[in-house]
């Protein structure tokens, strides 16, 4: 069970059960005006009102859930940035386990302060040390007898993901509407293979399209060339959750697969992104969640489709890098 | 037919057919940092993602979408603070008649703009003049060959308002869950008037509140002594969609009857609601859609209940005036 497993639409199946009642089941939006500007019938998934601020809860409620606390003492243990960072320790806490979790000491504020008003003992270390994570990560479960919850390579993880994708065709099969593109953020590629599982099970027609922020392309790059490339340690984007490289070992298994190909977005474009989901969607949306939407708005969909399925990812961003890239003036990019 | 009815129930209903598929169902949302916080469980009607930004559309385009352009070949004329203006901009749009709205010269920048981009031709008014208004709409509909759309003292646009409560009680229906408190957002009185209909119709033992900026309890000062009270013409706030007094003459109608009490608000309450929705719900709220939000956060509803419903009524807010309300720092109020 767990890491090392490839999950399979089954497994996405029982994590519904799983997190039914528990995670939210976020809205499926339209914008008239969104329609309009792109020429398509455009799909919100409001996923930054799932429980946490991003759809990280799913995997991780999904994971923890089936730990017991008799074999785990010890609860869980994590590393992230931030989203997956607050889904595990808002899942910890529900099921009364402890967590304990390793975040990069430039971690967004905001996302330190949510991580531990769940309850969570936040470690910090040196953003440059990331390659080190998972060995001290499993040397610190090891020793307090706790699991390692992986953000993204995890069967269980997956498949809470792919959740997202399961509602959007629920929904959109409530409202007649057949979606022909799915495009979703991506960093570790949990979201999108749990995503693609689902589409290929329930309309294998359906093209998915991961998006990520320019220079980390490293998904996009890994699907073209068909083995898990890394990026450019020099790289920078305002997207603090999708800044992992290289993809996951599970994820690309699936995604080489059953993803239709990598989009990538600028840090300009993400900002236009975001300013438009304040006037237009009044939705707030912080960087990483909004690369999706992005892609869509700055026509980089080829053959757009008809009806398309939009993933907004995640909404823990602090006021400041709020206002400089959502409420300034700039010109346009 | 139209003003001068006072709407029943029935209304309601013909509204919820006559606006399907055109205004949005908008999501009934829960938060359970929300819930935590105040104690019960609460859902948020989130109409800020209702076409043109709030629930204005509802009542504009139930009004307008019965006229025939035959008999009103200049259309549609209205006076608005602004989110009135694009509701009935907006519908008019999509019922092929021209508009005319008159707004005042302190109009919020984000809702002329919007106005315009639906076509409508605007006309500012000093707004020491506002009660003046009526009367010129009136004779600028009759030199046009148009009519005039009431922004709450219509029997059309009260019923389209009431399809907010409607929709309540239907999503909570759905998640096995009873309300027993509404807060609305109350100026003219639609909104109520409509959702108090509803509720007096589907579960008359569900309270209602209507929500005022203090200095404009309107309202709550005229449901106090049975007769329609105005607003010291110095009173001052942020709240710029709710600044209208007295009630109306149809509205109050109906509320002093059906409503259970009005409640009031500060500014800084307000702003403090408008930036719990940023930090936590990730919504994107105008100050005077934020009142009822404002009122559950600070205690004001005596009794609270244990499964409150809270309209979350527009969120037409200018980039600056959000900054100051919800992103910048201040002493807690």
């Amino acid at each position: 069970m767990g890491q090392g497993f490839l999950p399979t639409f089954d497994d996405v199946l029982d994590a519904a059960l799983q997190i039914t009642g528990v995670a939210a089941k976020t809205p499926l939006v339209e914008s008239q005006i969104l329609n309009r500007r792109v020429g398509a019938r455009v799909f919100l998934k409001v996923e930054t009102l799932q429980r946490t601020g991003s759809f990280k809860f799913r995997g991780a409620y999904n994971r923890i859930s089936r730990l017991s606390s008799a074999r785990t003492p010890g609860g869980v243990v994590a590393y992230s940035g931030g989203n997956h960072a607050q889904g595990v320790a808002a899942a910890a806490k529900l099921c009364g386990l402890p967590s304990l979790v390793m975040m990069p000491a430039d971690a967004v504020q905001l996302k330190v302060d949510s991580t531990r008003s769940y309850g969570a003992h936040v470690v910090f270390y040196p953003p440059h040390e990331a390659h080190l994570r998972n060995i001290r990560a499993s040397r610190i479960a090891q020793r307090r007898g706790a699991v390692v919850v992986p953000s993204y390579d995890d069967r269980h993880v997956i498949a809470g993901q792919g959740t997202v994708c399961l509602e959007i065709f629920e929904a959109a099969r409530r409202l007649g509407a057949e979606i022909d593109t799915i495009l979703v953020p991506c960093s570790g590629g949990g979201l999108a293979a749990g995503c693609a599982l689902t589409k290929e099970a329930l309309s294998p027609e359906t093209r998915l399209f991961t998006v990520e922020p320019s220079g980390f392309d490293d998904t996009a790059r890994s699907l073209s060339v068909g083995k898990r490339m890394k990026n450019d340690p020099e790289a920078r984007s305002i997207c603090d959750a999708l800044l992992i490289s290289p993809p996951g070992e599970l994820t690309f298994e699936i995604n080489k697969e059953l993803v239709t190909g990598g989009l990538s977005v600028t840090d300009d474009e993400v900002r236009d992104a975001m300013r438009f989901a304040f006037q237009y969607l009044k939705l707030v949306i912080e960087p990483g969640g909004a690369v999706a939407l992005a892609s869509v708005l700055f026509g980089h969909v080829a053959g757009m489709g008809r009806t398309v399925a939009v993933v907004l990812s995640g909404a823990n961003v602090g006021p400041s890098l709020y206002q400089s890239a959502a409420l300034e003036n700039r010109p346009a990019s």
